[in-house]
């Protein structure tokens, strides 16, 4: 018996859950968890069939590419490990938390290597036995610097590459090169304080809820399509300082929370939005 | 064009979702939202599907019940106004609000008719033109008492029984005539202190959050199936009164938040507990 | 014995809280409960003391401006009955929250009278025996209308006004009258999605949260000092308009809180933020 | 300059601030965070008094003594490193937090040793050179298992112990060693579900809301004094392992947040219950 998740992206049309799940039947495919979503502005359909049997791939997609109108897309997701980068700069707190839960395997995932621009975190993702590359910016123009990170990422071949507050903006060649496997984490509730220092702004504007936002990175800096976000309390007594040390906690949980949700295939990207099925 | 929803509610087997979704498809009935929820352990399959189109109810059913395993429950039910009849005694904040959001329109139901075992509330209920009966308990044997009540909710043939701070018990009798169609909110994070005065319970034991809770009335005291919680935090600082004057509105939100998935027909009742598709 | 809250804003200086605290004990006057809070970057201190004996409140605020730094403000508060003047337009929930509370005695307060710029409001107004006064905008200059607003306001003389869901935007000239004294919720986690139809924005956005903001009303829309902010989880399946009856919740207690919060003397305005006593 | 926090838990009296922030000011210390609570029940006092200035500890205790009525008790604390050993068996995820927060300075703490009744959790304390001894209890009676631990405690003269998830109830005699200093993270939301297999009892009662709670340890079994409680939502779907997967989230953090609060010597005992100034 194998788990395999079916999932399925198509312009609308009738009897799609019946079509979909029929193909399973014959297939005499088990159902564990379906999760279906129409976005009826748009006319678009979004499924994700949770299945477990014995798979012929090969024959379960061609039928299901009969039975799907123009237009759709369909992947077949074997249950397994998926592989991960990390890009970090300094700060220790959300690559900790993921590596923790890595290690206690509350994440099932590889981390095959972590890329930092600086050499602080290197210590510290060596205890877990886990390759660290420092490669600094500076000196190096912008692209140069890319192309040394690009050549490092593709020797690892990750199904997604994490930024787990990698405080460097990515060009739209490396964006384009890794469309849609890109995860980061920004520390504010977006789209409230986009750009640099959020925790400043948010103590300059005196607001009583800051929060976290991890979404798929875009050309647009801070705008790519949201995963999750969380938010705490906080009072006229926070300095800057403060809400960035209480902040620290929400940034990694909504992270580790996004990074789950990705790799239990739960998240479609639609335009610039997601379709969660948690 | 009708909306219509049909619950599922069987031993699990084998395709029953694209048995169903097929039969609603040969119907040529539209899938706006389907849910569907199997517990593994009982061997029970919950399903919810929201549909729109033209209805024939009894080829429907029909062909539904050839489909499912024997001890299926099936039902299909109209969009539509409920009827309710709401228990109170002097509290007026469960009652308020549930008045009040039916006067905004955000909550779609009759409330037929306001019961109160104390005339405390009289005024408020009539001010939104809605019957309002007093029955005093005083005197009366608890049988009695409660024959009076069931006479007067079975004049209004309510679809529920909401009990909006309604502080007597019931006896057997009376909760086996309307069985699952009592809903009761409990002052306090079911099943932390269960019985009387759960915030001077909450002040003595020195919790750091309080909550409220609403269930489905059965026989035994604050045992029956959960429909929805929530909590908020609370300090040190907090008698019991502050406690209680606090926990109103979470008190007031959780009763509209569970009596809204009721009539929405979100909620299963499962043994002692809810499937709950939100 | 009498209850009354002294309110101290002014520069910081060593010793500030044992001379006013020496003041009262001097004074008798028993402490019930002392906030206090210093901003070091602007260097100006803050305190609530809640007292309790018998007041000569002239000697007393005599003593505190022996001891206080120059350009200190200090204001004595005995408990009691506020009144407030509301101002809606056509949506009724923060409305209906704050006449509920005040009907159930929830929230200590006086509503003068409610001033709507379109009818709707009225019939629910009236059930609680509060005058409403309808003043449409329509065919007036915005002086013109605003003019006929500050008359009827001025009549009432009320201590605060609250915007309850009033979506019309106030000149400076207004804000002026009533510096210091408006308060509005705006259906958004300020300062995200500012300005118009906000669950509209958030919609677009895709976000995974949304909330609603209480703040002082200044010259710039929607950038007033926020008094008290909360928010609720959304997900891809809300559409705007689900988005908004979701957020009507939010709104109502956020309003509902931040109203509590000012009439209990917890709120200091300070530049454009506010320090709160909870 | 240095810091200090005087901590004060007395009878009320009339005047209490007055005098001790008096003597402060005698004292030229500057008052950066006051913090008061009177237990009016009880007719207690508790105050937390944040310190700058250059301190002559014994004339300023001194001062007091002769200020504070009989019963007083009062600590002033020099700013500085607490010592903890933690107390862990099998599960890494609230150990796992502690070690990173550590790591990253995020609590400013120093972990002395863990001591595991089992393994497993050595090769993660050893990563981050923090010496790990393991006593198992098999083969042993109680008393003699906690006479090793209590000898190897003793060793490290901690301030604090902290049971990151040791799952062995305490005896009487090793409670009372370390009366007061001893916490632990309780899974679920005490009161409710005491005991053994929380998870299981959440799950068999269908509530909709799990928590951790973080105490002080007492005779009485997840009986003592509450530091802090968190909870998250979950629903139907979670069978009783997929609660304890989500809980540990809640668990690790609540933990944090205690330990934090009470290194910052922000809790007190009050009976059975704490007074915390957040």
């Amino acid at each position: 018996m194998q788990k395999k998740i079916l999932l399925t992206d198509c312009p609308d049309a009738k009897g799609l859950i019946a079509k979909i799940t029929n193909i399973c039947y014959k297939h005499q495919l088990n159902i564990i968890k379906n999760d279906e979503f129409v976005d009826r502005a748009q006319g678009r359909f979004f499924m994700r069939t949770a299945l477990e049997g014995i798979f012929n791939d090969a024959t379960l997609l061609e039928d299901l590419d009969m039975a799907l109108p123009a237009g759709a897309e369909r992947r077949l997701v074997a249950s397994g490990r998926k592989r991960l980068v990390l890009m970090v700069t300094r700060e220790p707190h959300c690559l900790g938390d993921i590596l923790m839960k890595c290690y206690a395997g509350a994440l099932d995932v590889e981390i095959a290597a972590v890329i930092g621009n600086h050499p602080d975190l290197g210590a510290l993702v060596e205890k877990f036995d886990i390759p660290f590359h420092c490669l600094p910016a500076e000196g190096l123009q912008r692209a140069q610097h890319e192309e040394q990170v690009m050549a490092l990422v593709d020797d690892y071949a990750p199904d997604y590459l994490v930024l787990a507050k990698y405080m460097r903006v990515l060009t739209p060649e490396f964006v384009a090169r890794y469309r849609g496997r890109i995860i980061n984490i920004h520390h504010s509730f977006l789209p409230a304080f986009i750009g640099a220092k959020p925790y400043q702004q948010a103590y300059e504007r005196g607001v009583k809820i800051i929060g976290a936002t991890a979404h798929f990175v875009t050309d647009d800096l801070d705008e790519g399509p949201i995963i999750e976000q969380d938010v705490i309390h906080v009072d006229h007594a926070y300095s800057a300082e403060a809400m960035a040390a209480a902040g620290r906690d929400v940034e990694k949980s909504v992270l580790s929370r996004a990074l789950q949700l990705v790799l239990q295939e739960r998240v479609f990207i639609h335009g610039n939005k997601t379709v969660v099925f948690k």
